[in-house]
């Protein structure tokens, strides 16, 4: 039985590296150019924003944002972006880092999740988390649809 | 603008309530017998085994999991069972809950996940939650698979 | 010895469970009537400003705090209103979810504990979360405290 | 209105300062032997298990957790230590500390609280803190009472 | 080989205790002069205005602020201060506290921290705790470089 | 004033990226090597033990683990080894993430700080995180020391 569930996802992409050890060979650039192409496919102009005010403060951390998070994981075919925005949102609420839940909130319904599925994933943290935490995304969750109205 | 997202899925199933106010009544047992079935469907034996658990220390907390948890949030259609698979794993991870993780892999492959995207997951919860996390949601899934290779 | 501690309570309200299995049947207005019922016993008028402000983006998560958290768990004879909201105070304290530590303030103060006392639950949230929860938890009290001068 | 809530009760007993700065001076031998006396009353023999268990590692930690956790804070008079125990079990939940949590199942036994209230608690962790961190808390909970039957 | 790594470090400064169980006595009012010298030396001019904040809601908490958390601890010399506050600002990152964080942003600088070297500790926060923390812990960290811009 | 406190450092080493957009390139395999070196460096045999245990379950996680962590993070100089691991036993602690913990106990030793010194975070994580989380670490902390003598 094969125990390695990611190697044959993990020989067809760029940057890509098999259990045997081989290695495809890109520089920075090429990541950082599918980093920056992600956030903005997830993120949208949301993502800029982020983007800039994080570099304002450090240059690198922008850079590991860019280059990790979304030129390197974002970018893996293993799992959809719809997917990996229901975890994200998942994530974000479980650690109430509100900031982050908004912009993903947006990041979700661009991913193709729909504002009930979202809230959906709000009442099904008042069984994983507890209701202190689901209602705080909700009301997260509703303060984004309001400001979505207001654009 | 409608804001009320979830209005027009929940009048559609049994104990639903319309933003209205009108509600499908609907006694225990039927919410009960809902849950274990949904508790079927989703954590297949492990589900029985965890709830046999729980009920010989708390026969009230175990009706609980089956009548709230998965008589009304998991039976609710907004959501697949896949996404809501996800979702747990996610918050599970996120929590370090453990024992319930590794349920919710064997759920999430019931569910139809498959294992290279339960790994994709983890490897996003480095993202979110960072390495450490990761790492040890990592190695939960490896127990779960090594266990089933031995079934 | 009984190892299930709850079984005597629990045959003694509507909707219990023994552990033999039988179950009082009640459809979901009583339990929802209990809930509101409870949901204003414990937090008067803050509870019903949360009750609106959760309703405004999610019917279905509105129902199942007032049916569960307050209809089924608040309702359990197993243990007054009061160590209820000494518990409650403490787990949001925990993780650190100030707006609905603030409402049990007022909830605490309404089921008998003095101010005092949840003074005195702050102060021992340094020994078992550490000074900057308990700080948190403190300001959290001082701004109910005036808040409540001003009414 | 007196917006310092504990300030009656902090002047009736040693080591107490009021709000205008009076003093009871006492020397740390005090702290200690109020401490250990309290560690005893609260924790019976499993107190004296870990602080031997801290001491191992590290005198300084277990001097501390004798004097300000016991000493000082266990031993102020403005909360029952019934209270405290509810509390204690709540916080230790929410931070699944499950090893310290067991020992204050034991804790929360000597103060009064009965088995029926501490899975009161745990039931009550399920709406506060989510499904799994009360399952877990369960699980310790029917551990505790188990190796009690054994005693 | 001595697995009691602190036993020397602790017979060389008032209130400790060797391991043989030998203590030096001092009264109360040391410690709290200690403690709020301490106080004053790490955080400046920020840690008067946080004392005060307590002191109004609960003198006793921040007379433990004072004597436990900077008369005690605070004053250990086995670790620098410097080292003191690269372990405080973790802490209180992983925690999301952040105006405990802000606070020790400053302490940290005073303890000899360059403004970059706390930016290094916000980047390696993004791998230990993951990238929601590490880009909340910097935007806490440029709104106090900002601040201090203006003074 | 400058508000880009990192850029000064980010110049200087492979992979650097001034504030002004320019990159230095460099391939996978340079990070790949530059985050082997360091895992060893940091954690020793330890280290080589936890990449194998990641690769068994996901090669892409421990190349993730490898490059980013070590490669990119580890490698930066505005901050030495010994203080990262003050940092990383500190986020490890307030994450509960023992397994990771205990490793750094030992990376820690190795980055230069003393036995003493690491007893000291965790009595400091009493002030921060509470006596639970310190409690727990400094058991695992005890675990680790035990383990070296019998080596």
């Amino acid at each position: 039985m094969n125990r390695n569930p990611d190697s044959s996802a993990s020989a067809s992409y760029p940057g890509s590296r098999s259990s045997a050890g081989h290695q495809a060979p890109e520089d920075q650039s090429e990541r950082h150019m599918r980093g920056l192409a992600n956030l903005a496919r997830v993120d949208g102009h949301g993502g800029a924003e982020v983007l800039a005010a994080v570099e304002a403060v450090s240059p690198d951390l922008a850079r590991y944002l860019v280059e990790f998070a979304f030129g390197d994981v974002y970018a893996r075919p293993g799992l959809s972006l719809r997917d990996r925005e229901i975890a994200a949102l998942t994530a974000l609420a479980a650690q109430s880092a509100w900031p982050q839940f908004k912009v993903h909130v947006r990041a979700a319904l661009r991913a193709g999740l729909t504002r009930n599925e979202i809230i959906e994933l709000v009442i099904q943290a008042a069984v994983y988390c507890g209701f202190p935490t689901a209602l705080n995304a909700l009301f997260a969750t509703g303060d984004v649809f309001a400001a979505m109205e207001e654009e």
